[in-house]
């Protein structure tokens, strides 16, 4: 049955520091490395070898996926990079932690950005620290100034179903190593989780979850693979 | 200017022991991280920055470009990966040091192994220890038994016509990221160098050399990007 792998980053520095990050680029940490490894060690051990690797444009989804892709003797696959995949884009929150969210927006606005399907958070400043229209790897690419989950989503979605859906239908074990909100927009389409669920449906990091497809190519099977 | 980047790998465990690797896919080590790392730092210090990269399927060549990539923040650019751009295949040769190779076969004819442009090195044994032909990363390919230089040639250079050139008349600004004799190859070719001269010529490790192109898409200038 053609296979599909999930993994999300590993814990990257503003994750440890609680910041909103959404498309500013962090790095990972060494804790973070560590999970990606093991991610990759779990494929080796269980014999789930991809063939065929997505990431996204983001310095901490592509360092999981080399570090995935190293220990399970699998670097030499190709590798197609898109921004699609990019997590959701926090826009005016980049860069604030919880506490300095709450201070400057109120607890209960922020659990609203945080947890709705459709509200996005305040449009990013144009010209501020964080604004990312400038950088040259997101040259002629519309970046969002905010996003829902539910825009986050209506940009993942096209891309899965033009570009990676096609591999696994070709018979390709894909990895995708992306973002809580990516992969978030993934699953509630492969699992028909609702609006009100999705928010709250948590994705481990470093955890690779797999797919499995049957022959008319509905997604059969979800599991964690440390499960299997 | 269009400009390209050649980088061959750091140093590799293998070229520590002295042993000939070709297609064998043995990993840097401490050093040869080191000096990938250090190209990367080059590439941003002086500004000459990639947009498009390309490599071969072995773990040495990628992960210098990963580490180069990472110190001058480009992992996001898009990355190919060709087994056109493989080190030359050594036959059977493969895994033996210096001194094996001369208690096997005399100093005289290692010399000229070593040193032709058009005579290969004995064959693989099929099924032996280093027989690749099995390795799902070489599926479909046509894995040689032994390659000269000449024959290197004969498949690095269509591919760079091809894929590459393109590329740079595109405008991009090209990396690769590759092998002693898979750049050899392209030295030659880009450089005019005869048969005789080009065997004796050495590509440092981690050393970017950088090519630039005139409008007529020739060669313009070659120099080590350290002594711009």
């Amino acid at each position: 049955m053609p296979k599909l792998i999930l993994v999300r980053h590993g814990q990257s520095q503003w994750n440890l520091e609680n910041r909103f990050t959404g498309w500013w680029d962090v790095d990972l940490t060494g804790k973070g490395i560590e999970e990606a490894k093991a991610a990759g060690d779990l494929l080796a051990e269980k014999d789930v070898l991809p063939t065929v690797a997505f990431t996204s444009y983001q310095t901490r989804a592509i360092k999981t996926l080399h570090h995935a892709l190293d220990r399970c003797n699998r670097l030499w696959i190709p590798e197609t990079k898109d921004w699609r995949l990019n997590e959701r884009h926090y826009g005016g929150l980049t860069g604030l932690d919880k506490q300095e969210t709450r201070d400057k927006h109120g607890d209960e606005q922020v659990h609203i950005w945080r947890r709705s399907f459709d509200v996005p958070p305040p449009e990013m400043e144009s010209g501020g620290k964080y604004d990312l229209s400038v950088d040259p790897r997101y040259a002629g690419i519309p970046v969002p100034t905010s996003e829902s989950l539910k825009l986050t989503i209506e940009r993942v979605l096209p891309y899965f179903q033009s570009d990676i859906l096609p591999m696994i239908s070709a018979g390709e074990t894909v990895i995708i190593s992306a973002h809580g909100n990516s992969l978030r927009a993934l699953v509630k389409h492969l699992s028909g989780i609702s609006d009100d669920d999705i928010t709250g449906l948590e994705i481990p990091t470093g955890q690779p979850i797999i797919y499995e497809f049957d022959d008319a190519m509905k997604p059969a099977e979800r599991y964690y693979l440390k499960d299997s």
